[in-house]
């Protein structure tokens, strides 16, 4: 294997970071050769992956390009699929979902941040499989045929999926351990200085107040129906 | 204040998680409302600025577009300036360190992630400062006139300085704690689930091992000569 291609879908109004993190951890292993640490790893060479050329502008306001179309992206060896609130109009969208089904029968490697787990949902990818997502939607891992296993990454066979936003930085790291080895994985993290302090110890509901829970609740809740009501479309259309 | 306006700055060359990171935290103060945690904050918008309305393409190779140029850039009330190697460059910009000049003159909160910091050095914001950069570079800092404090997030006065990259997601939620309380920062990391578990635990020199470490200072040699040499000139030029 003489290159690895990692390739990113984007689309309007993905939460960036779940992305943008993995990126940052990925892309770093296309340099191998200048990392001198022993490495069974070839060449990667990241994709970022979209219906058209346009910009996609995230959930809040960030604007991303992409560099190549779903037509033009090559084999994929890894596919990463993040979420945001724009995956309910990506649900609907026969392209999207095409390309991610196209691409996961084939890589190596499928995977997922946040709620970018319906996706690979919709594509019929998660059937009979472990999976997580974000906390806020994992009651509804089951309407794409999928159980939900309460961990910050979940791996069944070659799928990867990860829980809300942040934790993409983290399943990007067991994915270059598991490529390329922990003294890879090692060094890139202390590229990054990827040594997290949070201020705040609320990042998961079983850590945060009731109230913040609750609050999140609430405020997911249009994402969540929407979510749940683009499944059930895809359900009743497939029957 | 009917609005806080929260800038980053961007440039060819950026390492974009110094930038994704703190952008999808703190953009998540946008939206304060909805949000019904107790808060005296207002309402947040973001902007991302550049030399030209151009793609900027990260040193990972990710594209980026600005929303705004450094001339249409309102006063800020958060200035955050990213690093990446692009800095050798933009220290020898004098639109850019003009830029960061004049809105850290007046901005409520002065800010940086990784070696973002020597763009402020190049703009004299850091002189007499306690502050810290990317642990591959924090001994440059005197070169700016600062002190390194040895800390994630350093924080003197109005002025945030982070540690590489990663430190960036901290440093947004102390400064969300700072701007909006402890309660609206514990919301957002709930929203984000950063509840952080690193596969390794080799994110600082510290922690990780002599070779790892001598790694990635042989990695970062080019860059290191390459700020000294573009602060030595900017000195020779101010003499």
């Amino acid at each position: 294997m003489s290159q690895f291609n990692v390739g990113f879908v984007i689309f309007p109004g993905i939460t960036q970071l779940d992305l943008t993190g993995p990126f940052e951890v990925l892309s770093r292993l296309a340099t191998p050769a200048s990392m001198s640490v022993p490495s069974r790893f070839p060449q990667a060479k990241t994709f970022v992956a979209a219906k058209t050329m346009a910009p996609a502008v995230s959930d809040r306001g960030l604007l991303l390009l992409p560099d190549c179309t779903f037509e033009d992206c090559p084999p994929l060896d890894l596919i990463c699929v993040p979420g945001g609130a724009g995956i309910i109009d990506a649900l609907a969208d026969v392209e999207t979902i095409g390309f991610i089904r196209h691409q996961a029968a084939n890589a190596r490697y499928v995977t997922s941040v946040s709620i970018g787990a319906f996706l690979h949902g919709a594509a019929g990818v998660l059937k009979g499989r472990r999976a997580t997502t974000h906390w806020a939607h994992t009651d509804l891992l089951p309407l794409v045929g999928a159980t939900h296993e309460k961990a910050r990454i979940v791996r069944d066979g070659n799928i990867f999926t990860s829980a809300g936003v942040s934790a993409g930085i983290d399943f990007a790291f067991a994915i270059v351990a598991e490529l390329a080895g922990p003294e890879v994985a090692k060094a890139i993290q202390l590229s990054i200085e990827y040594d997290p302090a949070p201020p705040f110890d609320a990042g998961h509901p079983d850590k945060a107040s009731e109230a913040a829970v609750a609050l999140m609740v609430q405020r997911n809740a249009a994402a969540h129906a929407g979510i749940e009501q683009a499944l059930g479309r895809l359900s009743m259309s497939a029957n």
